[in-house]
């Protein structure tokens, strides 16, 4: 392998926690061609800080990358457990197919904004429609070919992780995994993208494609980061996320609302988001000649070479921490050097200052502006049922006085009450609620 | 309701066993519409004598009758089932597609035939290829909408009887019924008709429709009738069916060969084809005014008026037998009055007779022959596998002499091993193995 191809294939490859099939992405590059990768979402999203840091190492190994919605016209698990409620939506479809169309076009603006703002070339960046091939001739009898060919059994497990598991669960949720596989072939991508929670379906893809006669892609995936709110992530949950487009005033809120108990590294959102996001902004930086004196709030004024983030202190409480790693912050955090306070008030302060300059290309934007409206319009108010209060205690291990925390303390966990221990909710993809959404909660029975 | 529409309510339903929404056909004849019926089946097929003589009822009622293939593109439960077998098959769909085009074109010219030689009008039978819509845009947006609201309980509850149960069921099984709900739709009938044995998938229908926005329509259900040789039906038992282009001496074999013991009427497929087919020939020849004088061999020539079948008889032995209805037959046979042996030479003499000018036209037709060439090309004959002889006892209760019967009588039960009493394999559409071939082995754990 060429030095210059080992080195893309480096960066394509780094902070990843697995990679299947690194061979296939070696040899593109080895005939000097542009790799190509799929990351498919819904069109539900406008949070997506941890996966996009790492698809700006794509772009900056110019890697082509295809961004598609898998749900404007299809089963995409999140839909379904939407469409499942609402009734209406499945009465015709028309309207929420246009409301995909807004989106895609928001999101196209959102992405390329914050590449913009984070120095990553976008002309590498695509956006394809689903439905654009999707309800081909074509597809569907692949589609077909695929349903003669898989087991109920294998579409169940290789879906168990991303698919809603319910008690009588819908065939779209069969179908999925396949249309995922098919899409591989019809975007012809050299490798897929996703979360860690994507690998069964990675290796349905793996296994079934070449039946059909295709050829078998790549999958790289990132390691599962947990959420803002340690706990389960709700849709309806507005504080558990931050909006890309969240003024400075949400964003502080959103992140002192945040569970980071004193002294506790597992679980916890906060440091969770300077891992995966802060730091290799940073380290992005860096690697474009930016430097450190040119990063604050993240990187303090006085920050020795090396340093990866700075938690700013007044001087009679310390004055600043510079850290040159994740692992060195959390380890201070353990030792409680760090207070959650001072850790929030950082955090906050760097989000704010990473979301500025995209908040004013919006701003400059009557096009996205135009989109963004039709795209998310405000919710139809329905008349107001009462609410009743229920008592929420923290799950066993968090929180320091349980009565206090669940009424008052803005730091307590926000999670819904559920079994003792991690469960698969607590898991999930950092700020990205929207794919942690379809993380559901498996039936312990 | 107007005393012609009643005529022909009364022909459209006699003789089935099961009608649901008899008010959707009794409303289109009211308004003075021609009633639309879909008759789905397998392209696989050359012999549906039962289904025929209703389908002619259909048509001497001003119905318009569709027949489509389900599974030129698709997942049929028959071919789904040869799919496992084939996976060259799945490789290239390409040929098995083109083949499936020649087999329609070979099926309409003998649909065609058939009904001549019956005196039914043919103008109104018309035959849709799945393919032409199955896979266009909005079809497939419709079953993804039926995906998401379709349990994998129900799909596979409505499924049960026509889809192969197997320990690893594939997806298409699953598909199945939803697609055979959306063809409905898609072909715009008011009717479907079809065996009992889709009386699972067409409550489904009724059911789903409905929810996608589309109307109900009524289904028409014909009985289960034995099959010929009174046990299961492999496609691979040439014996087993007679083809409508067998010549006469191909059809007094596969009949003789055919299970049929002296004086049990149950299971009996010969008799049951009498009553199913043979005599309801003759009543539609009556109905037309033809005379009974006309319709030997099927009539006797001396028949007394109101007889539907006779067996004809030396003197010596009796002399001929008139029969005026099934129940009449089956009570002398049950009497051991008519043997078998004279049965089943008067069913071969009537079979031949009604297949004589079916291969007539055949023969004067170059398209169909050259259609037929396409349609069905001799099998690709592999390296032969020294086959290792097994001895299959005839089933519990039926034979006269085990050994003997085995070996060399051809009266013999040529059934494979089972369990003891009637099995769902057992339960077949008469001579028509290719819908019998649906009903497979259930298990039995």
């Amino acid at each position: 392998m060429a030095a210059s191809a080992e080195t893309r294939f480096e960066l394509i490859t780094r902070n990843l926690q697995e990679v299947l099939g690194g061979d296939i992405i070696k040899s593109v590059l080895d005939e000097g061609r542009t790799p190509k990768c799929y990351w498919g979402t819904a069109p539900t999203g406008r949070r997506y800080f941890v996966p996009l840091m790492k698809i700006a190492d794509f772009l900056a190994a110019g890697v082509e990358v295809i961004s598609m919605r898998l749900c404007d016209s299809l089963p995409e698990a999140d839909v379904i457990s939407a469409m499942q409620d609402v009734h209406a939506f499945l009465d015709n479809l028309k309207a929420p197919l246009e409301l995909v169309a807004h989106r895609v076009g928001y999101y196209s603006h959102l992405l390329k904004a914050v590449f913009e703002s984070l120095g990553v070339p976008v002309d590498r960046l695509k956006f394809v429609v689903g439905s654009s091939y999707q309800l081909t001739k074509e597809y569907n009898m692949d589609n077909y070919r695929l349903c003669a060919t898989v087991t109920e059994h294998d579409a169940k497990k290789a879906g168990a992780e991303v698919v809603k598991q319910v008690a009588s669960p819908l065939l779209s949720g069969l179908l999925y995994p396949g249309l995922q596989a098919l899409d591989e072939q019809y975007l012809d991508c050299d490798f897929q993208f996703g979360g860690v929670d994507q690998r069964k379906i990675f290796t349905f893809a793996e296994l079934y494609l070449p039946k059909l006669g295709y050829r078998r892609r790549a999958h790289l995936m990132n390691a599962m980061v947990p959420g803002l709110t340690g706990g389960k992530m709700s849709s309806s949950e507005v504080n558990s996320k931050i909006d890309f487009l969240d003024p400075p005033a949400a964003v502080r809120k959103k992140i002192k609302a945040a569970f980071c108990e004193e002294g506790v590294v597992e679980n916890n959102g906060v440091l969770a988001f300077v891992r995966a996001v802060l730091m290799r902004v940073v380290e992005g930086r860096l690697a474009r000649g930016i430097p450190l004196s040119q990063m604050q709030p993240l990187v303090g004024t006085d920050a020795p070479e090396g340093t990866l983030f700075t938690i700013s202190r007044k001087p009679e409480y310390g004055g600043p921490s510079h850290f040159v790693s994740a692992d060195d912050l959390e380890k201070s955090y353990a030792a409680k050097e760090v207070h959650p306070g001072d850790l929030k008030a950082a955090v906050a302060d760097a989000v704010i200052s990473l979301l500025e300059p995209i908040q004013k290309t919006f701003e400059q934007s009557i096009e996205w502006k135009e989109v963004e409206r039709l795209a998310y319009p405000p919710p139809v108010v329905e008349a107001k049922k009462k609410k009743e209060k229920v008592y929420h205690p923290p799950p066993p291990g968090k929180g320091k006085n349980i009565t206090q925390a669940a009424q008052i303390d803005p730091d307590a966990p926000k999670t819904e009450l559920s079994g003792a221990g991690p469960t698969p909710e607590s898991i999930a993809t950092g700020l990205e609620p929207e794919e942690a959404k379809s993380i559901q909660t498996k039936s312990t029975s």
